[in-house]
């Protein structure tokens, strides 16, 4: 028999004596212990803190975003492995496809974001300068910075790969050593692809560990610097978030909770409509993908009173096609509960909705499965709630498992109060065509849920699923789904960081950030900064043009030859009573273009190309007679490519008074 | 006697038979009645979810903003009041200007940050759209719509008007209404504070409502649209937080606890340095004002060993010339401690600390103070740790008082060490001109800090203080500090709101944002919309421009014209050579000038500047002999001023093959 361990401070552990056996899903049969007798708890947490955790600080966060993409293809390469082994736990082959393909995928997009979106440094700046004084010598800006603790990460047992790696990527992107610790059930999958994950030596030591059964008093040992992330029932989020140890020290929590998801069908969405059709194919397939055990999965179906007569027989007709058994065996749609175990539990669950419910799909006492009769396997069913505002427990239940209860609505705030009554929910979705019911339901609901869908005709070619969670949008949700959040991007990432109000003069913050901020000390070199190579450009690294008259003459012929004749250009009279000029003033494209005619050096040189410019501000008018200068300064430098980074350079554009005219950011490649 | 009252349902309510005494801390004389013997709980719940959060989310963010500025102003008038009664707390009229004029200043930032920085509507856009597919049918878009529910704000004694406006500043912009509970101490200033705001009359039925005395049994009516803000001691928020109630709901629950602030003296920083000089004056403030019962005061202080009896015999020196006493008395510098409670418990935590440092300044037996006998006065006491290292007591125990501890350090490494040992504070600050030890030691400390305070001969003109919270930043820190976040401009308002991650077709997200999304339907209007009016111009409405060839003459002539003779403009071999390009490319400015010159409408009319342009990107080389042509779509409307309102314009160039080759959001003026 398989025997799971855990990987506790660099060496695989068995399980202990207190092991507990799991059975394959499918057959009932009994496949493998896991569980431990306790290990050297303190142990595990000082080497993520004091290895794990300053290995993955010295990286910048490009270095650690290149260690998610090595891990993805790494992973990438070697999934069929994590395919075979995951028919025990229920799942079928398209299951797999989003647990270990969904995985790998959710680490390649940390690791491309990470890359784009963050800069090759260890502090990422959030928002912008804020400026006390008049002449900003004293400045604020908020940083995140790594936490110096561990990410404990307690996960479900329906994910065993990307419920891992969906709270790792953000994590080891972080800079945080991680500590995992899945559902017992279906440790044996995340215990393999922990294995390859190691095995693709692009991890620090210290910063993956794996506990296979309990987590000891780990929680207790836990302090500021430290965070817990959980998927899972309601029930477990509330005993761990009650912890004493964890509210004394104000761990970062974050729970992620199976919840009553609603669907929404939008009263404009007649029967036969490209909506109605699509609700009914996201909702059958809500309740059968892994057997309905996803804590994003359509619980409550809202559809309009009038309709719900076509909605249960049209997704009726739909479940009678979904084949139920062995995931392996040949035509079989929907796979097997975790356990019998869990299909105890659905029953019971799927008993209590039934008493303010009607069973109109589905029973399980008559059902016969295309399996092994030890198998955990339930048929889809579909339950009718005919007076959902006096129903209590439809709206608090939930049969995790394919299990969903269709009810009627008057009106759309009818509906949207309905959509509330779970008390918070990971994601509700709405199918309509009509921007205005979208828009109202959201402005009714939106505050209860962490996710809105909105499915249509036109967004359906790319949707990507009301039950899936993409890495690029925040997956949690308020109250009932746990309150927290992970994900949503670089969002995700910055649950292991601390937020830290930085205030100092700018030298300090330019100093601090890497990136340089109006008013820090410039350097001029001798030479001209486009004839230096990315290597050879400073932060603070700046010119400043010689002047250039700007004459009315300019202004007419900029107008002539571009063809903006605009009348406060053009048209003294126009211009003056226009209540910001006081007569003719330059084009700001006008000031741009001379701008770069008093900056660029003309030779062939490292600079190869102006990619784009922003916070572009014109802050004072230019009239005829007044002159141009520019000061160009090297602000941020991030790498792009093995031969050119990307320099941004903060342009200041002068007037004869050196009063500023206008600022913005403008971006180059240069060559490394 | 006075009654100090509570605000409940709209009616004020004289305190119950359980009412409390409050005490004049100066002399000590029972002043005041406050308390209650149960308040209609339920009722003023419902009053504030049902009555106050409808109106204020009818509301927009700039209306609410409005409203903010209105409260600001009335209250600016009439502060005589709250000055007047505020000496009897033990503050001077130094301190009222901090806990009075911050209060009202902070709503002026919020006002301020709510018309400029959010837009006028009742959703909030959070971040960049994310794409999932190849043609953008489907996308994402977080948003903060407001929560539905009701913010309690549980107060401190320290600051009863400060206290509450920074909570409900943001709370009021995110559309919340607030049940406000300040500590009994102060509560009278509280009291007279909300009067004054409801006098002003601008804020709706529901919107504010105040407690003096306990909240009963409101924690566990609360759910998870509700929000419990606190300031004040770490055990109180530890018993706050362990409400079952708030967690089994998850209800979103911020601390921001009094911490072990610390202060750091560069090593660099030789007595007489200017930055040895302001440590000195910094940590003298914070012991001082308001009797050092401030969350953020410098509680430990850490110099360089080799300084430590320079600090000492420096701030001894300050610490002498401070008057304690009558805080209206001539010569006055620091008031009394709230009441003989505080005093006790301050005496019996600066024994504590006694038992690890010696009291090396301010001696609470032989001191007399400028002032009643009855009063709460205590002095200014400085201590020295000769064992930092050892010593548990001094880095845990805050005597809510003029209190500090003094103690050295071997490097910066041990700096932040001992710094960090708080367990998290809100803010520490550093005294230093090397911009290297800086960022040292905010790679080694930021994480345990929510503030971290630089300040140097540079930035010591404008700098804000080590104690003061500014509105813009964010106030709070991890762990000791509570772990929670107010204030930092704008998230502040977001922790009254639900953050969602919406997904759905350009359309879609259009409707709901009111801000047009790339490929969204547009609208193409009869007439130039640069003809129309503020409000006469529609979010989608666009204008395709006609297509202008781009000729090998035109890019010569711009780089004559310009000065902008770039080798990639100019030099064909250069160019070829270019890894970006395949020969001579057009200036990106040329194709924003010529962009203009197709989009202009130049007749006198309602468009009356270009202020700017954001994101510019350009996105493919343009060739001689390509041609140029230009989609302007309106984006986005924010009115700015009475007459004029910003239309923000999606431009996009496009090549003759249809091609997207730049894109930008161009900002103009628009007259109403």
């Amino acid at each position: 028999m398989q025997q799971v361990e855990s990987y506790v401070c660099g060496d695989w552990a068995r399980p202990g004596s207190g092991a507990r056996l799991i059975y394959n899903a499918v057959t009932g049969a009994a496949m493998a212990h896991a569980g431990n007798d306790g290990l050297d708890w303190g142990g595990m947490l000082d080497w993520a803190r004091d290895t794990g955790g300053p290995a993955l600080r010295a990286m910048t966060f490009h270095q650690r975003a290149a260690m998610l993409k090595a891990l993805a293809l790494h992973l990438n390469a070697n999934k069929q492995a994590l395919y075979d082994i995951s028919f025990a736990t229920g799942a079928t082959q398209s299951d797999h496809l989003i647990d270990v393909d969904g995985g790998i995928g959710t680490l390649f997009v940390y690791a491309s974001k990470g890359r784009r979106e963050m800069p090759d440094a260890h502090i990422l700046v959030d928002g912008d300068i804020e400026q006390f004084g008049k002449s900003g010598a004293f400045l604020g800006q908020h940083v995140h910075t790594s936490k110096q603790g561990v990410a404990v990460h307690v996960n479900a047992f329906n994910f065993p790969v990307w419920g891992m790696l969906e709270k790792l990527a953000p994590a080891l992107l972080a800079g945080v050593p991680s500590i995992v610790k899945p559902a017992t059930a279906t440790c044996y999958v995340t215990e393999a692809c922990v294995r390859l994950m190691l095995g693709a030596g692009v991890l620090p030591p210290g910063a993956l560990q794996l506990v296979t059964g309990g987590i000891g008093d780990m929680l207790d040992r836990l302090g500021a610097q430290d965070a817990v992330t959980f998927t899972g029932s309601a029930d477990t989020a509330l005993r761990l978030r009650s912890n004493p140890n964890l509210l004394a020290n104000s761990v970062h929590f974050t729970a992620e909770q199976d919840s009553l998801n609603a669907s929404i069908l939008g009263p404009d969405a007649e029967p036969d409509s490209p909506e109605f059709d699509l609700f009914i194919k996201e909702i059958a397939r809500e309740m059968t993908v892994k057997a309905g055990q996803k804590c994003t999965a359509v619980r409550r179906i809202i559809a309009p009173q009038t309709r719900v007569e076509a909605v249960i027989e049209a997704l009726s007709a739909r479940l009678a096609r979904t084949v139920v058994g062995d995931p392996q065996a040949e035509g079989v749609r929907m796979g097997a509960l975790v356990s019998n175990d869990q299909k105890a539990d659905v029953l019971a669950k799927a008993a209590i909705i039934g008493a303010e419910a009607e069973r109109v799909w589905g029973d399980p006492d008559t059902f016969t499965p295309q399996g092994p009769e030890g198998g955990a396997f339930v048929p889809p069913m579909l339950f009718h709630c005919a007076d959902p505002d006096r129903a209590e427990r439809v709206h608090d239940t939930e049969a995790f498992g394919p299990v969903s209860t269709v009810m009627g609505y008057r009106d759309l705030a009818h509906a949207a109060d309905l959509a509330n009554r779970g008390g918070g929910s990971l994601v509700a979705s709405v199918m309509t065509h009509d921007p205005k019911v979208a828009r109202e339901l959201v402005l009714a609901s939106a505050a209860h849920h962490g996710r809105l869908y909105i499915n249509d005709r036109t967004g359906a070619p790319e949707s990507t699923g009301h039950g899936s969670p993409m890495p690029h949008m925040t997956h949690g949700g308020p109250g009932r789904a746990g309150g927290g959040e992970e994900l949503g991007g670089i969002r995700g990432v910055k649950h292991y960081m601390q937020r830290t109000a930085l205030q100092g003069s700018p030298d300090m913050l330019t100093a601090i950030t890497g990136a340089y901020v109006p008013g820090a000390t410039v350097a001029e070199p001798d030479t001209h900064p486009f004839t230096r190579r990315y290597g050879d450009l400073a932060i603070g690294m700046s010119i400043l043009t010689r002047a250039r008259e700007i004459t009315l003459e300019d202004i007419e012929h900029f107008a002539t030859f571009t063809g903006d004749s605009f009348y406060a250009h053009m048209d003294p009279d126009a211009a003056a009573r226009n209540p910001f000029f006081e007569g003719r003033v330059a084009h700001g494209y006008l000031l741009l273009s001379f701008a770069a005619g008093l900056f660029v050096e003309p030779a062939e040189g490292p600079v190869l190309a102006n990619t784009g410019l922003e916070n572009l501000r014109f802050t004072q008018p230019v009239y005829p007679g007044d002159s141009l200068r520019v000061r160009l300064t090297v602000k941020q430098k991030t790498p792009r490519a093995k031969d050119h980074g990307e320099v941004r350079w903060r342009a200041e554009m002068l007037n004869q008074r050196d009063e500023t005219v206008g600022v913005y950011d403008l971006l180059t490649m240069v060559a490394r």
